[in-house]
């Protein structure tokens, strides 16, 4: 038979967000009456707004006639998508409607993006990061190396030349966001290396440090070396609708990704699009603010109640995540077994995002404000048992 | 900077479908007035269907409440499409929902699955094809081969090994189809070089010929080397909504495309794949008959009035698409143009193709049926002129 891509089976699935995935499955199926609340999820917990749901009443009827049918062509996004995208957050820093690039999730973007360079670039990620780009990068038979993070969390700049470079900020897992200060530094590495940075900005809704840039344009020579994705899914709801978009600058490839996403994708969902759309309505705006409070509220009360049992917390102020330290620095997969099998409560084992990650886990505000309190209050009756 | 994707650059634009588009486009602004028609268009002519509509309303009303909501994980498609997909076409060949991916588009599909294989198989693609399978694997920096085709337009079996063969049919552009027989041959060549055969299937609904299968897996063998791929965008006015499918049997993967899938796509919009799983109600599956009754329709008029005036053409019974002679052979691009700036009836290049269709160029019937008309009128005056 035909060899497979071996590298497509080293994606180490013990470990990984799929075995995770598995064993709380399986747990349920084995014990179909146990209570099980979950921290884990990286899913939202509020439905998709009504202006959101309007528009895309609307756009499903727009298909129902030949006036307004919308069908092939839209390659990089709808025009007026494009447009509202760029007028709210990136005309502002120079682009034009060329450079935006609509799609059907950051997730594909994120390596789909690699298809752009040649495939011996050498790429560089923090060794905590977001498994997609690794095992994504895998999956298309690339290599790829990892730099240790210091105490904040936050990738050391190496020595060594690399060509992409990933970061994650406001980061999943970790729940840290990199600083301005941060950022210049790793701009300065891009610069002196011919570098490209491929900024990951999905949770740029949930920024409240001053410190900490909205958008990676902000620093001066980024509009040269970085690209930035963002995305509907959490501020919006829209995990199953699939719309995301990035800014990848004309200075970096000359337009020539356009020739990729014509010969590779066929755009995103003419229905998601349109619902991407009203999200930058006034009314739209307001109640996204009201679902990115609620996941920081949650976040801010996790972050409380485990430190208020002694952990040590990471994150939960500029995005939806903490990164807790397990106490005695545990197996982070049997802790994560241990919590679904004494207390019902599931969270993602720090493994799941590299070997560093092990010794911790992430807990997530996503949930709502009633499961999250819930699964706080089997942790503390938890230790205070252990006490 | 870092190296480009050198292969991205490769794919030639100067005789692509976008430098056609691009063609009339320029055309059309510096001609305002001018009247168009087109019989070049791969899109639709007919608006989504009322079960369809009705079945996607619902869909976002699920997505208003978090008891109907679905986000993450539906990375294979939804549970009810995959099982109505299997219900109606493939448990009948012995396969299960789990061979069953439901995606956002035949023409990603198309060369994703290239990630399956190993980096190094060798690709065979007919002389004469649609573009995609080129282009995309180009983009992923693969390398392809090409076989010469017979006068059917089938692709000649080859002596030497290839691993992986590309097989559009009913063909976009030719407009016919592979017999049994053909596929029988194709079928033994995969078998005794263990190749894998990515058979684009898009058209099925299409067929007329009673020696054309309606599905690959009638042939005995199939089911351990062959992978088929199916989409709603053509039958079902889903160009613009994104959802097609492949059935990509345990035998060839053991189910190790999951893991590609899993960390690289999200899932088809779930709007979308509601969508879908409405084409498979009876009321639904009559409108679409009658969208390709149509269709066919307007390729059989598209046969008659090129045969009448002499032109050599083949297709048109089992596929929407016509492939005409250029009389004298000439240069296919030039006849585009002359067609386009002498009468303003749009076509596509044969070089579009390969360079093995340059002396052709295709129609197709997925226009309406005014245009149709229109346009034939426009060709035939034309020619009685030349006379």
């Amino acid at each position: 038979m035909v060899a497979l891509n071996k590298q497509l089976k080293q994606i180490n699935p013990e470990t990984g967000f799929s075995a995770a995935a598995r064993y709380v499955a399986q747990y349920r199926a084995e014990h179909p009456k146990a209570s099980i609340v979950s921290l884990g999820i990286g899913d939202v917990s509020r439905p998709v707004i009504k202006p959101v749901l309007n528009a895309m009443h609307t756009a499903v009827d727009d298909l129902g006639s030949m006036d307004t049918f919308q069908g092939y062509g839209a390659y990089y996004g709808i025009d007026e998508l494009r447009e509202a995208i760029l007028q709210h957050e990136y005309a502002q820093f120079g682009f034009t409607k060329d450079e935006i690039y609509v799609s059907d999730g950051t997730k594909p973007d994120a390596t789909n993006l690699l298809e752009l360079f040649d495939a011996r670039c050498k790429i560089l990620l923090p060794e905590i990061c977001y498994p997609i780009y690794r095992n994504g990068a895998y999956a298309m038979g690339r290599k790829v190396y990892t730099a240790p993070v210091d105490k904040n969390f936050v990738m050391r700049v190496p020595k060594e030349h690399f060509d992409i470079v990933y970061i994650c900020s406001p980061s999943n897992p970790t729940g840290l966001a990199y600083t301005r200060k941060d950022l210049k530094k790793w701009l300065a590495y891009c610069k002196r290396e011919e570098a490209v940075l491929i900024f990951d900005n999905v949770y740029e809704s949930f920024i409240s440090s001053e410190d900490v840039p909205h958008s990676i344009y902000e620093i001066p020579g980024a509009e040269s070396c970085a690209i930035e994705l963002r995305s509907f899914s959490k501020k919006a709801s829209f995990t199953g609708l699939r719309c995301s978009y990035f800014v990848l600058p004309r200075a970096i490839d000359g337009g020539l990704f356009k020739e990729r996403t014509i010969n590779r994708f066929n755009g995103a969902s003419y229905v998601a699009q349109k619902g991407a759309l009203a999200c930058f309505r006034k009314d739209a705006l307001r109640l996204i603010q009201k679902n990115v409070q609620a996941y920081k509220d949650n976040a801010a009360f996790l972050k409380h109640g485990f430190q208020d049992l002694g952990f040590q917390v990471a994150g939960g102020e500029d995005a939806p995540f903490l990164w807790v330290a397990i106490p005695g620095n545990t197996d982070s997969f049997a802790y994560f077994k241990m919590l679904l099998e004494e207390i019902g409560v599931v969270v993602v084992p720090g493994i799941v995002f590299g070997k560093a990650g092990d010794g911790f886990f992430r807990v997530s505000g996503f949930g709502s404000a009633k499961t999250t309190k819930e699964a706080m209050k089997r942790i503390a009756n938890y230790y205070a048992n252990q006490a």
